[in-house]
């Protein structure tokens, strides 16, 4: 499609026919481009097994596109009828303390059960063969938000497969999962299981190997459903929806390679951090697509509902948070859903279209940004990032594990702060694979990074060695591809890069002073250190921070090794987002000359985004034409609290 | 009976022979004039299947006969023995996850299960054969506090019927409960089940129907002990006693016409507010009752076991609180139990003889109060009140479903506040039904009406009309009576009564300041509002406190529409009970002249309860004779800390 | 054995060959003497059922008879291997609702069932005829932390038979379990099962029935293994570990007359309490060894790993709490593990060679204390006690029941505080069992002692009557040895030894001031009692403290009643540890002459064990020879922060 993308879901099953109508009035009034049919339309399209219901879809279909509005096509399978499980017992999710869960909600299937995955491919080639000629038809999207688990015989038998194939022999897994621990030592493919509910703490191995085989498992699903639609719809590209989180066994690294745009749904669950959260998914996102564009398939208009409660977007944020994920890449703002529902599960759930009515803060917004953004339509080049964040969700999954050192050790929360510390520093940051090219970057951040494989060591320290700037923080490197310690001192695989040797992780009950010495002129000065120590010794590095009393006093706490042409920095416990800062400072990351929640984000191209999410007005020096308002920028632009402008720099 | 009923539950079964001499002799000490007997009897009346064993409770029966105590008797269907579940495994009960429950505690049994209802029915009749014309027979106890859930097939075919027969045809059902969403439409009856443990949140209107399904379960239940009891005993009035809680799927304004007196049991399950508590349980009891006689079935005697902990009650509480029951219109007190149990699953729960035994203050409290009854037994007369609340179960139900707007907006905070608010005031209250005739009142507190049919909103309206006061409190109106959200503004059926319409709800995250302009001569002052507030508009109302900073900065908090020849207030958020009680002033509610925590209740035909729940003595204008005392007081009367007195004015 | 035993679990089959080699080095290097073998070698021994793999074991059980280090060879029945549950999924464990457990953790088997009976006799007595002859072999160590529960038909079967072993006929049972209440009593002993999960509140006594069956099913476990080696190898000593907390359903007291030589497992679970808490599991221990030597089997080396994190023991620790054991009994230290698991469920359990390896801290403390142990070999004596405290697992079980009457009036709470003053006072105490004989003790406390039989009534009482001091808290004589509440008053079996009758228990939510009169000189003074008070009559007793404001304004909170030749405390309250000092220091028990922190522990036969667990030097007065330095301590020894001396004062 060209120009930007803006719609949402619209599931005309949920209303009558006549307001169809009014649907298409207001999303032309709207500026709507795309909306995504049928994402859960199942029921209605195939309303008992084998038998189609097409009619009231053609007519949709059809209203959209006498409308002028492209449709994002759904394969319905995330939510099977009624019918299904109960024609199908077998194909219903089961947990891990073997309860069978019942229809009754969305999500209520097995990807490893065959009927499952025979309905579901009978149902997309059903859609497609109906719809491959509609002139409406612009995209694919396949199934929602995958991500639902299954501890069925069915998965059981499927994960066997896969680890037969992943390990290659017995003695192999048995190696890998380290099964002479606790005599768990498999003598026959038939013993092994899912890690379901057991007498005590399970294996971490088997636990990250499962949530590798079912993120396996859905892709298969996928691209059992793709390979029909190319094979009706061959110039017609084909997406899903990536949601995030630690429920999610997703690699979303692996997936992007199979979809033709990556789309993503972002709900912010808080709303202080709204639009941190907002530019870190962005960020996420544009790095699964490997800098190309991509696309906001899912946010809230107006209400996000967090599954527990509604958090109200305030005026001005449904455009807001769309520009920052069209600043740093998306190719339109997308909702869930186009009308609130007034009934069913997520009845709380925001729309486009309010409980209340056009007549609404709302709507008023929705159609304001759907004004704005064909101003913007022309936006494109690459994000410019000034550093980098190594992500990588088999480390997440691996630290998600029971039995680790400490429950405030969380992946995630580094990985947060290290992208928060460098947002409200305004350095636009890409996320990057660790074994991908880093060169481009002067600094990458290596928060938690707990599995390093050899070709990943390999990988940072030929970086390194070309002239970058590693800052690695504590517990990375600790352990191998399949959850194994490094032996001899941590960090395993990146002592030598580090220059350093850690004999004992020292969890924290309280913080604990650090001297740290701040090259960036700043002087001494004590922070603190909170939830993890270690005790460094230094082989080959410099210390550039000390523990002050407790069992470490005068023991390295952060260092820095001279490597090759570059430097790599390690940081042995958890700073506060200042302290973090300073020493980035120290690694050489320029902070940019923006108050704390100014956001720039500059393309290639010439086009400079500039947001406000701050209560008071502030300026920032540019030269140029404000896209959204058509004003010319003299060297000084003033954005108002909560404003924004895309300035044209050439 | 005549006079008050005081006593409590008795189980013999639980004692030796010789212990039930005692009790007697004890029982006529302490003015015991009712007993409860049998309802957790089964195993020792039917000790195996189809056999009967009564000598020891005839035995029991004529002794207590002898003594002058009359007998409730209780069908023991609340407590299958053993046997049942060893027989009827699928008479057990199924939780939402699937799990059967084992015998082992009470309540184990499915009321939908076939053998369960036959061995109830069994029971009752061999019971009612038995003791049909045993002269201590003064009363039917069927069951006891109804409301064990199940999910198992039994129940599922059950609910099926019931829909069936309250929605008629699948369409109705699927449009009822918006099964469009979420691909939920059912395409066949047999599809339907309750909602058991499914993937994600559950739609929130087959929850709402389940809850309603039953209730009417068990008055099914119910129905069938009632038919036989009628049929062998017809003038031995039938009840069941009433628990209150989240918990219990009964609908009390249903039941309470299928009973011929209301019974209740109460524990206050909070020291500090017990006074308060009580009140509200005796008001609701009265408005089942329909302002006729109902009975406090069950309180604690001393300590009031809350499943987790023991609280005792405060020296002076047994009467004080017992006293606040009869004032409400209770024709007695009841306790559970006689004789605290020394064994057994609620061992630590009291007993009007506790393990001490009869030297001890517990009995000492019961003894006294026991003699102080019958000097109220000609107490009768209507309950005068000053103000009704609606109460609607069905709201609650549907505001306790997952997927709501805040888990802090809880239907059962705002009813208490509402009580609470008018109790600390000194004005006593009715609750009245929704639907009920309500011009007899000059105010109407409507505290978070979720569900307002479409009577229910011209019931109101009409009430406002011919000159009522009305005070709305947020999240009311909001949806009819399927739980679908009514659209184009909110408080959807409330609307043009209220004058207002409501775009957006926004939950709080922490208080906002209200300015509010004090009608009632105190001037404008700032209060606060918390967990919630709405963009309202006013449509013909007028504004008397706004939003100050926030989203809403300026925007009507409270709100004034005069209609017909009446007022309908609006509070679009939680006000602090100080700010409450200034609303309701404004809406003309007046303050009784009293302290907090000294209660009056008036009855008609010259009856004034005063109870004093103070630590300090209070004086009360008043001028007649004081039951309780015998003394006269000449206009001015003396209340001692936790002292009471009734007067007769006349 | 000679000497300490110094060593660890050793799992060899963790590593491959070549790091063996290794091993033995450095345990030589170490001082390593003892080493458990095969606790959870099940998998490798017998890789497939009936078919047994001894190669490997052989090749390790030489290795360490040529380094001259003994093994403490276990019986693998812990941990079944995958292949077990496979083939017999009926002997995997069930939980209360129902879920069998599945394989992939350890410990995943019913004792009850047939299947997993037969297995573990069949592997023990491989495993003994294989090394039957070796010359390593010390010491048998039959399976690992007793303490699995199960609730399955096999488990309900044992149940039955037990219960009908134990209380001869239903009716005793019906009485013991009180199952009147509820409608419980069985008419069939095939209506029995264990407490399952529920409606609502279990039976208490069919709880605590329930167990005291567990212990015993698993001590017929035991005894089946112990036969097997005993008649085979009837020189060896047999013995298990016991592990020691709530979820243990194992009475020591029983099972310590079952092995050969008392083990225990510690871990303490609290960094800054850990000194406290080592003593205290070592006192027990001591007391199931009846005074005898008994070892520590497994400590942390390093890491304590408690379930959701690690806590790094602190420098020095290492060598101190093992000097804690040593001092109170233990004939040595040993550790789990011997090297640290680079993977499985415990990958961050520590171990004597850390994942960092021998270049480590850990390593080299653990070679420290190898090097000093032998000087201490000849350390023996008994342990000179100046208190005794009773302990009682029954009482505990019954007080973890739900349905009591506080959640915050918890047994473990009342047994450390009543250690832990005397810990702090610098007394050495004993465990002893409430029927032993404790003639030999100034003074008994005697903490929430909730179960107390007619029999131990009557010792208690013989023992204050021939002069003794007992000091007993609340919640204690309350019921009898069924968990049936004592009538006419509380303490039930002690009101007369107490001198008192109490006919309320009054749980607290905030403390409650109360005057203590001192009678050590101290003069009067106010103290607090918190979540607990009662109402005290004396009948015999002197009030030694009052309750101030309150329900029990002016009442008796402490009372003493001369009895005999001896006294009887009674203390109705929870008392902060300085205020239970004092009543303690009225009682007679005399505060060492020691800083808090600083522990003396003395042996019959001239040794003192000084260990300093204090951030500061200490001094105390003593004359003799350190063992540990070899110096002459002429008077005064200096005890260096986190130092310790063992003094010859012969």
């Amino acid at each position: 499609m060209d120009g930007l993308c803006y719609g949402g879901d619209y599931n005309p099953e949920q209303w009558p026919e006549e307001v169809w109508h009014e649907d298409v009035a207001l999303m032309r009034e709207a500026g709507v481009t795309l909306v995504t049919v049928g994402v859960f339309s199942w029921a209605s399209l195939e309303p008992s097994p084998g038998h189609f219901a097409f009619d009231r879809l053609d007519h949709v279909l059809d209203l959209l596109d006498a409308g002028g509005i492209k449709v994002n096509l759904a394969t319905p399978t995330a939510s099977p009828p009624p019918w299904f499980g109960l024609a199908h017992p077998d194909a219903l999710p089961v947990t891990a303390d073997g309860t069978r869960l019942a229809h009754g909600s969305r999500d209520t299937y097995c990807v490893c059960a065959p009927a499952y995955q025979e309905a579901s491919v009978r149902v997309a080639r059903a859609l497609a063969e109906r719809y491959r000629d509609h002139p409406a038809l612009a995209m694919w999207h396949v199934h929602n938000e995958y991500g639902t688990w299954c501890h069925c015989d069915h998965v059981a038998a499927a994960f066997r497969d896969w680890l037969r194939a992943r390990h290659g022999s017995l003695d192999a897994l048995n190696d890998a999962w380290t099964t002479a621990f606790w005599s768990q030592a498999y003598a026959d493919w038939d013993e092994i299981a899912p890690p379901r509910a057991t007498q005590y703490l399970p294996n971490p191995s088997q636990a990250l190997d499962f949530r590798r085989f079912l993120s396996d498992a859905m892709l298969g699903h996928y691209r059992a459903q793709r390979a029909v639609l190319r094979g009706l719809t061959p110039d017609v590209p084909v997406t899903t929806n990536f949601v995030f989180g630690s429920w999610v066994p997703v690699n979303n690294w692996e997936w992007a390679g199979e979809v033709d745009l990556v789309a993503i749904d972002h709900y912010p669950g808080d709303r202080e951090r709204a639009a941190e959260q907002t530019a870190f998914a962005a960020d996420l996102a544009r790095a699964w697509a490997g800098g190309r564009p991509w696309l906001l398939m899912e946010q809230a208009a107006g209400i996000v509902y967090t599954g527990t409660r509604m958090l109200a977007k305030r005026p001005g944020q449904i455009a807001l948070h769309s520009l920052q994920h069209i600043a740093r890449g998306s190719r339109g703002a997308m909702f869930f859903q186009w009308r609130a529902s007034r009934g069913g599960s997520e009845l709380w759930h925001g729309g486009m279209v309010p409980h209340a009515g056009p007549d609404s803060r709302i709507f008023r917004e929705i159609r304001d940004l759907g004004r704005l953004l064909p101003r913007l339509a022309d936006v494109s080049g690459d994000v410019l990032a000034d550093a980098a964040i190594l992500w990588d969700p088999e480390s997440w999954w691996a630290v998600e594990a029971p039995g680790l050192p400490s429950p405030e050790a969380r992946y995630l929360d580094a990985l947060h702060q290290a992208h928060r510390v460098l947002w409200r520093s305004g350095v636009t940051t890409d996320f990057a694979h660790p074994s991908g090219e880093l060169s481009a970057y002067p600094v990458v951040l290596v928060p938690s990074l707990y599995l390093v494989s050899d070709a990943t060591a390999r990988n940072l320290a030929r970086y390194v060695e070309g002239g970058g700037t590693l800052v690695v923080s504590f517990f990375s490197g600790v352990a191998d591809e399949h959850a194994r310690v490094r032996l001899g001192g941590h960090p395993g695989a990146l002592r030598d890069l580090l220059g350093i040797r850690v004999d004992e992780f020292l969890p924290l009950d309280e913080p604990v002073p650090i001297r740290l010495h701040d090259d960036g002129g700043g002087g001494p000065r004590t922070v603190n250190g909170s939830i993890w120590s270690e005790r460094v010794e230094t082989r080959g590095a410099t210390a550039q921070a000390w523990y002050r009393g407790g069992d470490l006093d005068g023991l390295p706490a952060i260092t820095r090794h001279r490597h090759g042409a570059g430097q790599a920095f390690y940081v042995s416990t958890r700073l506060d987002d200042d302290a973090y800062a300073a020493v980035l400072a120290c690694a050489g990351v320029p902070a940019a000359p923006v108050p704390v929640g100014v956001e720039l984000v500059r393309r290639s191209g010439g086009r400079l985004f500039a947001l406000n999410h701050t209560a008071t007005e502030h300026e920032i020096a540019v030269t140029g034409t404000d896209l959204v308002t058509g004003a010319e920028a003299g060297g000084v632009l003033r954005l108002a609290p909560g404003g924004f402008a895309v300035v044209s720099t050439l």
